[in-house]
């Protein structure tokens, strides 16, 4: 089994570190305080045991009830929870084939979805997207593969790597027309110019899945959270460990719901950032795709060297890429979007390569299976 | 399927908090000072995936590998995932029956085992131990419903929730007497005498566990930890979460290991509060058991009340400790040894209540299954 193996996280300062999809931005002074303050006697007692407190914020932030929130160790704890709360293993049953020992999702999409199915012994149903990663129509009318019976349906929304949001009305078809459960991870949906979040009220099998990683600038933290229905999050709460979630993440995550003015205007920034450093790019005749999240996919031209001699040059002058070696997306660079001043040395660094002439390739091997 | 439930968390800072063995001191100065200098920028930054420079010194604590080692987000989650790794799920599997599908433990210990077993599928193999929470003579002989070829043998030492140390010759002969693997579950091993830690040095399928929550003044902070034979520990980091431990929390326990005399001292003053408040309890006739713990099970004397009623009557006047009413310990209050005045306090009242003749019982209903 191939485990899971997160980005590379060089303790180097100096480098500009554009390759695991982090917020350039601290969290808000008022989080980094109230963080602060938390640090003392009360480290040595026990966190809420599910969250409570935020729950509660995180309830009231959605319009929903506290039992349709369960708070994770990150959004991926809880995708985890999800494949052995909802799929039957099937490695050990040679007996049945059915639906209920099926995880289904569009490929390319999280790679750490084959990751989960494997660990638990589940199926799997890989759904090709379109070469431009968008939804294939086919799938919208039961055909081209997509199963209408699996246990679970991961969807990711807007999608990574492709960065491409889907139509609501897409999902909806989808969600219509899939039993089992759909989780509709939606870790970049801040970046985003809509959401499916009005789909959780929609339906009894769907929930839509968050983190405080990437808009929130709390990746060190680990908070992610699902809202669903209350049946399916329950289920979930009944097999999660006990104190699931450490006391100074849930003081950070609840600090930063009273601050989401600070956040909305440092997405605000990423945004035009991304697009800018989209033109940017294109006008060296990179193929960007169209990104609704923090990050871009771009190709190098081509005749300026192969994917690969990119990542090493860039590497090499300090700015760390993400480059995905296996995968259908091999032809690209992920750039996570940066700082305006990050992003425009990307930017000047690229001009210089491109005059240099094809990049020759120094052979070295990456891998760095996961997508996020 | 019973899911596991926590002991209470109030918020009240003027109860004295006596019910989940938590440490009554706070972290070290030092480790307080680490914590509060992280919170800053890199909160925005994924922490290390597997927890490395924590790794590094851990193993140089104990004289082992970095491979050797795991940390979790709370011991809890090693063991849930132990419990995946290295147990096959029977509940889809009614064609084979075999010891790879039991989980193994004696009863009493830790409640959270048989719910580990629920929620991955695994059969049981439960072990009484003697009345007075000893290994059974036979169990070392391989009779008494010892088995010696299980998936997963779990043994709490000291026993939670009997307080009991058992002896490592005891122990050696247990591991030697059984196939598969053998978690030494040592939550509390620093209020003891002596330790297992020599045993995975013996063995191939020994598996030690730690906490920075008990002794380390830390449940907040959500860090537990396995040292083990590599190819364990490696099949264990094959499924685990990436990202798995927070980073304040890496950060908190690296620095709990350069402070170690401080949390020595704290030790030393449990132990001897939990001697002293021992020696009260049995001046009014409690049966108070032996503990190697940082808690004491204790008994209230024939005729002076059911014990539901001593708890009660404990909570009423802001002394909460634990009470376990679906056990085999259910004749027993399980105390949390507290600070000096804390334990005073506790001491008096018993007095108080003793003298107010038999404690009529309430007839409230509490639930709280598990036993950490």
């Amino acid at each position: 089994m191939e485990a899971y193996t997160p980005g590379e996280q060089p303790d180097d300062p100096n480098l500009i570190k554009l390759n695991t999809n982090e917020n350039p931005y601290e969290p808000a002074p008022r989080v980094l305080k109230a963080v602060r303050e938390a640090v003392g006697e009360r480290l040595r007692l026990y966190p809420h045991p599910t969250a409570d407190p935020l729950r509660r914020k995180l309830a009231a932030l959605h319009g929903c009830s506290l039992d349709q929130i369960i708070v994770g160790n990150g959004m991926d704890e809880l995708l985890a929870l999800a494949t052995r709360a909802f799929v039957e293993p099937e490695i050990h049953s040679t007996t049945r084939r059915s639906g209920r020992q099926i995880i289904q999702y569009f490929t390319p999409s999280y790679s750490l979805y084959p990751v989960l199915a494997a660990i638990h012994g589940a199926r799997v149903n890989e759904v090709p997207l379109n070469t431009d990663f968008s939804i294939p129509r086919q799938a919208l009318i039961k055909t081209a593969g997509w199963k209408s019976e699996v246990a679970l349906t991961y969807i990711t929304t807007p999608n990574a790597p492709g960065g491409q949001i889907y139509r609501n009305e897409d999902l909806r078809r989808l969600c219509k027309n899939t039993k089992g459960v759909i989780i509709l991870d939606e870790a970049y949906a801040d970046f985003a110019p809509w959401n499916t979040m009005p789909l959780v009220k929609e339906f009894h099998h769907v929930i839509v899945a968050r983190t405080f990683s990437k808009a929130y600038s709390l990746c060190c933290q680990r908070i992610g959270y699902f809202v669903g229905p209350e049946p399916l999050i329950t289920a979930l709460h009944k097999i999660c460990d006990s104190y699931n979630v450490n006391g100074l993440g849930q003081v950070a995550a609840a600090a930063t719901l009273d601050e989401l003015p600070y956040y909305r205007e440092n997405i605000q920034r990423i945004i035009q950032e991304r697009d800018r450093l989209t033109a940017c790019l294109r006008q060296y005749k990179f193929n960007v795709l169209p990104s609704a999240t923090n990050f871009i996919l771009a190709a190098p031209p081509v005749g300026s060297g192969i994917t690969e001699s990119w990542f090493e040059h860039l590497h090499e002058r300090g700015i760390l890429v993400r480059w995905f070696p296996h995968s259908a997306i091999r032809r690209f660079l992920r750039i996570t979007i940066g700082r305006p001043k990050q992003n425009r040395i990307l930017g000047t660094t690229v001009g210089e390569l491109l005059k240099s002439g094809p990049l020759p390739w120094g052979g070295k091997h990456w891998s760095s299976p996961n997508l996020r």
